[in-house]
């Protein structure tokens, strides 16, 4: 036998090893396996680390574009995903991280997570996910009544029904609201006389069959970046997407919404969809739902509502008032890995007719048969995992009443700190929460006063070194890895719509404690003393006044 | 203390409980977790009813649309999961279900996901993914590298900078080979002079701006129907997608495809892009590559190839060949949750040009700042899992040579189990295996003697006698539960295009024997006795001639 023959024969076994032999318990992987289900908390605090090292740096680390030749025995592999990508990953479950919708997961999430994996379904279609595809219609199902309230008759009629659908599943918001605008399109552009429909033909010649001179999508200007990503793809460009100002609370102002419709449609612009916001990314609020169901029948045009983030509110009897009128939305999207607590990749889109989905069925010659139930011939995606079993799982361990505490908890912990930001004379609350998010700046007492007092040129100038010290304070901070809060960049009002740089935090983890609270202030308040620049030039100014 | 106060501080409690207080080891769920790390084949052999329930009644156990009102404690509701969903959920890493793509899957994958879900990035930015974002740049250069093999000084400038990208990661083929040509299209109408591009103004205005009168997209009739599916979301219409004849080889027939660039660019269509097909769906079969490139390159459009399937063959040396000319295309997709082992939600497509995702870039004030490396603003989606890290894991392992015996024994498998098929009296091999995927159909040696000498209306009449045979054994086989192989229908040249019900096999699983191949077929020879219509009726003509 010569050489290279034995070590093939070598590596043959090797392989078929992965595929047939366990990790065994003390194995490296085995060892993490039980380190990360006995107390996950612990082996992150253990493992990432805390000092963040430069991006730059880290590259190095990822520098090679080869394919190894050699393989890697998994314990050793193991070590250096320890040493390089986990030591270096974020830590999104910890309760001083609040600057994005990511949260902890309860521990019941890690063990399915794993049996969803083992099970490895499709669940594009009944042959390969069987009793999932009737699980995801009734996740669907439940997420539809959440919002719609309809009978039990008519999700008997409809959950399970072949040619129906109350939703689709998908792998976050992004795609959810690309699904709602593509099936919105599908419907308003649809078969007529010898027109066979957008979906056929394409825009060009609806447009042309339907004599419109172009469609447009309406929502505020808080609306999620992914609308004019739908818009650049669905074909109708991001211009398309118009902006419409909001008031003071950040929600949209329907006078105006009501104007531009009006103004659009004389100008044989087609509204194709008015998009409501439930829970704005940047600062948590809700658009006046109802007012906006009005004017989108005014206009016949579809009516969306972006819940991905505050869509989980509808949980909370005590707070769902908040989203009324989203009952009359045409379709809604809700991110079940935001306030939902599932990981990430659980998108969901639900639609108020069950049979407005038609308008983007497909069919295969090899699955998604007509009159099939698999699931793929009514989703954006083909291929797709077993998410929907860990939402299932949720619901109903976690129940509704569960999640009702937890949300209302999170609100009221928003509403306890936006108090202590009040309290504190060098903060300025700049949006109040009305669900779990809300923003600030540091702002020291002082130059708050001076504000008040000096001309527009002048608070420009304070403000514009205010959004530096504020990005400076939230760089070092993270940078620090105790705590992270993120940043974001709106136009406020009382400064006349300067760009203004606030920190943004989301108030979605249920570990998130007071004390954390007030411990995140008093860093930013030293931080802040760091600045050599943008602080002692602030006072200066102040003490012009 | 009220009762409804005290029960409310039961639910907190346990509510804080499921975040912080891991399952225990002795749990249903922490037994559960053990047996699958411990022996998955035997946890899901145990757990899967192999004998099929009617969809019908399983539906029935999903039947409810209200969320619990009431929680459920963890162990119970696994023991339901247990009950209700892993039962009768279906067995796709078994060694004898061979009629998808799903395979079984290599056990470090386990832990890993694990771990990828307790770390729970969020790949759209650096701030919730850090290290995972290099690594997620370092797997797509490494499948770029596959494809295009470019220089080391390439992959140093292009695979960590902040306003290119190599590809895109994303939850499978579909979304995919929407990106490829979402880019492609952009690239295409992009601005010019006055016109802003179809990106900001949609294809309206595009077309009209360039004086196109439409768009097409040419793939072979073996494309996958995800192709039409694009072109309906991108405005460009199904109807584009121009499906070109196949040789007798299932491939594309590239004079055909020529003629057509022709007629097509006198009528003034624009061809958006040429797609190859490299490993079809139906047929495994993949087209002349290197001819397509000549004549997309002759009509000076985007070359895309779906290699969603097939690119993985990349990985072997000896069967590389195969796809000669992928490295001319502009755009690849390739699955890794097919061969390369790793679950469901990992596909990605590579791009030759690492500035061609200019033309989909989008930018939003809280993330993907200009400049910056996030991820989200080069991708289709948003919010997304860390899964780059489990096909980075199984490179390392597996590393290339260990792919290469993986898919050079499936490829070998499969020609084993064509001479199979052809020894035997009653089957027919309908297509052969070029990749590790053939058709074939139960077709008694009596029928098939008859077909070769009756006219062609008789030749109809068995054709769709031998469909419903096929059809009956195929579901039968399914529904008792041993083996599982997929069906499909083929337009066969030899019997002028009608509309042919195969077998269509896939022998990805490593595990899969050459014995259980054997069975599978006499267990098809048994079914087909159980016929007791279709079969009957075909001797009797067959005894005619």
């Amino acid at each position: 036998m010569t050489v290279s023959k034995r070590a093939a024969i070598a590596t043959e076994e090797s392989l078929h090893r992965i595929f047939t032999i366990p990790e065994a318990p003390d194995s490296t992987l085995g060892r993490i396996e039980q380190e990360i289900s006995q107390n996950l908390t612990g082996f992150l605090g253990d493992h990432i680390v805390a000092k963040e090292r430069a991006l730059s740096e880290i590259e190095k680390d990822f520098a090679c574009s080869n394919i190894p030749e050699q393989p890697t025995f998994v314990s050793e592999h193991t070590h250096h995903l320890l040493d390089k990508v986990v030591s270096q990953s974020v830590h999104t479950s910890s309760p001083s991280f609040i600057g994005h919708m990511t949260s902890a997961l309860p521990y019941f999430i890690l063990p399915l997570s794993k049996l969803m994996v083992g099970l490895n379904q499709n669940l594009v279609k009944i042959e390969t996910s069987k009793a999932f595809t009737p699980l995801e219609r009734q996740v669907l199902g439940m997420m539809h009544r959440l919002v719609y309230q309809q009978e039990d008759s008519f999700y008997q009629q409809w959950m399970h029904s072949a040619n129906h659908s109350l939703g689709a599943f998908c792998s976050g918001g992004t795609v959810a609201n690309l699904t709602a605008l593509w099936v919105a399109r599908n419907n308003l552009l649809k078969a007529d006389g010898e027109f066979k429909g957008v979906a056929r033909e394409g825009i060009f010649k609806a447009l042309k069959h339907y004599q419109y001179d172009g469609l447009a999508i309406l929502v505020s200007a808080r609306g999620h970046y992914s609308l004019k990503k739908s818009a650049d793809i669905l074909g109708i460009g991001q211009d398309s997407v118009i902006k419409i100002p909001i008031d003071a609370n950040n929600k949209i102002d329907c006078q105006k919404l009501r104007e531009k419709c009006q103004e659009l449609t004389q100008n044989n612009i087609r509204i194709l969809s008015i998009v409501g916001v439930a829970g704005t990314t940047e600062t948590g609020n809700i658009d006046p739902l109802d007012v906006m169901a009005d004017i989108a029948a005014q206009f016949q045009c579809h009516f969306h509502v972006d819940a991905a983030w505050g869509g989980a509110t509808l949980l909370s009897n005590k707070y769902r008032p908040l989203l009324a009128g989203i009952e009359r939305a045409d379709s809604v999207t809700i991110d079940a890995h935001k306030q939902m607590y599932v990981p990430m990749g659980a998108g969901l889109v639900v639609f108020k007719n069950p049979a407005s989905v038609a308008s983007i069925e497909h069919h295969a010659e090899y699955i998604l048969r007509k009159g099939s139930k698999d699931l793929g011939s009514h989703t954006l995606e083909g291929s797709r995992s077993g998410m929907a079993m860990l939402v299932y799982a949720s619901l109903h361990v976690i129940s509704r009443p569960g999640y009702e505490m937890l949300i209302n908890q999170s609100i009221e912990k928003a509403n306890y700190f936006a108090g202590l930001i009040e309290q504190q004379d060098d903060f300025e609350l700049v949006t109040k929460p009305e669900l779990c998010l809300l923003t600030y700046r540091y702002n020291p007492k002082a130059v708050q006063d001076y504000l008040t007092r000096c001309n527009a040129q002048k608070q420009n100038e304070v403000n514009d070194l205010l959004n530096q010290l504020v990005k400076f304070i939230q760089k070092r901070q993270r940078e620090n890895g105790k705590s992270f809060v993120s940043r974001t960049r709106l136009e406020i009002e009382k400064y006349h719509g300067h760009k203004t740089i606030v920190f943004r935090v989301v108030l979605a983890n249920p570990l998130t404690s007071k004390e954390i609270l007030t411990d995140i202030l008093a860093e930013q308040v030293e931080l802040a003393q760091e600045s050599h620049t943008f602080l002692p030039k602030l006072r200066t100014l102040a003490a012009q006044g």
